[in-house]
């Protein structure tokens, strides 16, 4: 038994509200649970320096979490004076799978600034990150459309990610804090709509998997991915 | 004619919505108007070294705004690795604020650390965060209370916060962004409910002001401070 | 009876020394007492990005104290890597009350950098500074107006600041350090020749002010202000 | 046809020198073609502050890449000031994949640091690091148990990287630097002696990858490490 | 002819303030003609890390220049977030210079704090803070002394220092700017009282420099240096 | 008798070896006994902002010392985000000793960056660096030339460097770590081929040294470096 009574394959609720805060071109709030995590696209008519005057345009994320979004109060990386490891290599990850679904030459010579801050933290943050910006970044391009600056969409696909785990010798979908704490190997599946993986990173923290179990994890990933797929089309088809 | 259309003596819609995350003591989302800060208040129960073993307790705040609450996107402060002197400012003042209203020797050798993130900005970040952060405090200590931690609450008062400033010749109140950055002078105060200043901050950024708008805007300010306390008292009084 | 012996509207005597160094434009060592800073400014043909090409100029400043200007040394902030909380409040406070007597495009695009460095500290470092920055802000525009760069003053009128507070009840002007460590409340004021206010920044230590109290602090300053005009004048007429 | 005209199942010519410098507990030079990474392990009777008085011991790493070990130099990150995103990864990486197989509570409370420091790029460092990681972990410990200070070893087992990726098309293994700027999915697989698996962090840089993909890089990898399995225990067979 | 119209082997005019500031325990303006050091000495009863519990003190140093202290401007170290590597190597030669003098174990577990701050500079600040340092570092050993803290001084020596170089083909001594920034070689000697080296600093800037040339440049040295402890003497004798 | 049994005028066994690596343009491992240093000459087309439009090129080095390079690991410089005064002094010695012999009008308005990563250390890094950083300069520049860049060397000699000391009471060449560390006074000496002096930095870590010593260490440093060039011209001699 998981320690919400999920089922093994069971998705926690998913919720994607947009135009959460007002400002930013694209502003989704993403819940996986309790996890919840804003996400703003942001439209820089700019190109960071290795790509200007080459007319192709870039996709980049920055991730961080409030110091009290956690069980425990964490110390503010603004304070500290740098990220640290594990956020950048989220932010990393996110940016890395925001990029697989649009076409940079499409875009043209401008950037999509991706930030993806974490409200509250119950596990999954950067799955439920990776899938709320995809939304995030589909709404800044309806913005660049609608204001007549691009003639079609440079987004191929959608895309969107989910941890799986093996908890207590179960493989598990979507795991939140107390199964994520407590498991012996830890992946996060990225992946896009048309059924290609962009990423696959998984991790034993105690005993190696075996590949039967890299399988079955891989199975229960593509299972909870086509439910996200969903979400995200629902929320857009909405207003 | 304000561009809110506001009357000059009035207030942006204040709403206080308590235990907005789950994770933290206290945590509060406040809102004026547009502006929406979440307040979180989480008891630490260590102090800083220079207070370690002297019998008293501490308050202290960090602020920050999201790189996209603002209407362009701001930098990540932990990205750039430092803090602005802006961010400081605000945070230390915040810090003064809340210490005024609570008995450090009566809260004991623990620490409240509030964090103020703006979600969304549009003028007054700091003296929402200063309200809002009023009450998460009130609700932290409760929760030690509660515990057993404390007999009786070491808060001697109510703390909060309004800018006021000189719009085109005329003194309002509660500056909204359109006003905050076409304004000559800009005012702070930050008053208890007993109706005591804990800061007064004006500062001309054009024309210098005369003693006589001085007079003008304290008392705008002590007018909508007064209905700030109504506001915390109601939100805290709904449970 | 004042630690001083001074009655409570009285100044420390004051001195402002021109030329103190010799290369930068205005150069100013200012005493309030055992308070003792230097305050160069600093011509630069240059202005910040964000007024490239725009025929304005700036004024911005710079604080710092030696690291045994104090009573017991602090730690040197060149060392530690970064600038404290107040040094940035400090810095920012100099440079907005200078921009508030010049009018920065009869100015031309160009900047004056004013470095205020504390050689002795006795408490009132900050209002010292901006009294004897607005000094060797003159003086560095008198070489300009000498050298032929500019035809006339961009100086509209002179600024000067004090510290008022209450000390053991009683309102008192210019806090020194002994003072300072052991008031209620504690307000810097900044004033134009003419009069009017460029900044009013009132904190309260312990117990909150009272709007009475805040009057009594304003005539003070007030008077004070008056005095550092003539202090300044009489340096000018000098050589 | 492979840039190297290895066949795609071919690792390059792998080499492990032990004892490459003279003062670590362990010091290993490890070759995968022109690839050329020291390590070097060192004790630590110590440990981290979140592991003292627990009586289990740590393994963690540190990476970096001499400045002039690429094509073109890179910004030496000590004179930079920071670690980029990309080490920070890939030390954690090593760290976790060194923890894997070795039982911290044996260890004892004691720290082992292990430094990858590339002399020589041609892709896969962070492979060949793990690789030969491992090793001078061995040694490390072999001088702690010569030493008197661990009766038997806590090392459970061997554990070893390569990766893998799709060039133009094909899944080939142990890409080399002409490959991986230059392949559409790269893979880092790393896995224990006993066939487990540790990691597996697979990107499609460009068209996502499908199962029957992933399916053909986790064989080829499987079968490359089970060669540098017999490097590592040739070369400890050595001497 | 040399630009100051000085001899050879003149020194520029040496000024020791002592007192010069009230806090610290020595306080010391040295002048070497128009270069003036403020050189302040910190008792602190406490050692380094690496010294605690070991009976033995410390004396170090630390280096600033005032931003304006020069012909044009220079950036404040404190913002920008770092020491020079120009800065560091001053503060350790000034450092090492003092404790080659001072008998580290009669000082006792604690630590002096010598802070040379430039307040104008025209070439040899480096020296003359080494001069000036050493009266302060005397002064302030007399008030441990005076406290009852020592019985004795544990300085055995004076030390002093001066630069000599190579000017247009002539060796001189005590270059001042004009000539520190067009000469070929310079050289900065510090000397104990009884004559011994305890730095030698010689670097060609332009053509390497002949032992012939090497000979002159030290015996000019020990020239001017022989006249520093006399201007140090006679500042200890007054008062 | 020397702890290494060498004689007083007795060097290490010194070794040079090109093309260590095989990306720079210049790769020489220098090794002074157990000392070896990577040493590598990387030409960049550009040249610094201040030499920007001159016509003039540049050399330059960075120096870093590998963790575990010593006898206990130290800590990264890129790990604790900033250089050491050391390293910074070391870097600094290194460029202006190779600036000394190349022309740099002659060199182009192009940028010789090297880089000395020390593998091992015994004593000596600094002068072991500039003595193969002199080779790897000169290969990098026969590139140039090979390449039709440079029509002739813009070398104008050869530069090389040694440490000299007392040890217990014996004036010695080429200290090792053991004498290093147990040594009264410690000099750098960097000649070049002419027998000029570019650097002469003699440091008394205990008794002042005398001018009878001084000239010893001085006549020890030559007869050592006249041997490293004779290595030098060997090691390009060959191939």
């Amino acid at each position: 038994m998981r320690p919400s009574h999920r089922h093994a394959d069971e998705l926690r609720i998913v919720r994607i509200t947009r135009n959460f805060t007002c400002h930013a071109e694209g502003s989704v709030l993403v819940e996986f649970g309790a996890t919840r995590v804003l996400c703003t696209a942001s439209i820089d008519e700019s190109v960071p320096p290795f790509l200007r005057g080459k007319g192709r345009g870039w996709v980049t994320a920055e991730y961080g979490m409030l110091p009290r979004s956690t069980h425990t109060r964490s110390a503010r990386e603004a304070a500290k004076g740098k990220q640290s490891g594990r956020t950048q290599e989220i932010q990393r990850l996110i940016g890395r799978s925001l990029r697989a679904v649009v076409d940079l030459a499409a875009l043209g010579e401008r950037q999509i600034i991706v930030d993806c801050d974490v409200l509250q933290a119950d596990g999954g943050t950067r799955t439920a990150a990776i899938t709320g910006a995809c939304v995030a970044v589909h709404d800044a391009i309806a913005k660049l459309i609608a204001a007549g600056k691009l003639a079609a969409s440079p987004m191929r696909d959608f895309v969107a990610a989910v941890s799986v785990g093996i908890h207590k010798g179960v493989p598990v979908l979507d795991l939140d804090y107390a199964e994520d704490s407590d498991c012996d190997t830890d992946m996060n599946v990225v992946m896009t709509g048309a059924g290609g993986f962009v990423e696959v990173q998984g991790t034993a923290e105690g005993t190696p998997f075996t590949r039967k179990e890299l399988d079955a994890l891989l199975a229960l990933a593509e299972g909870g991915i086509r439910q996200l797929f969903a979400a995200q089309r629902a929320a857009i088809a909405e207003q």
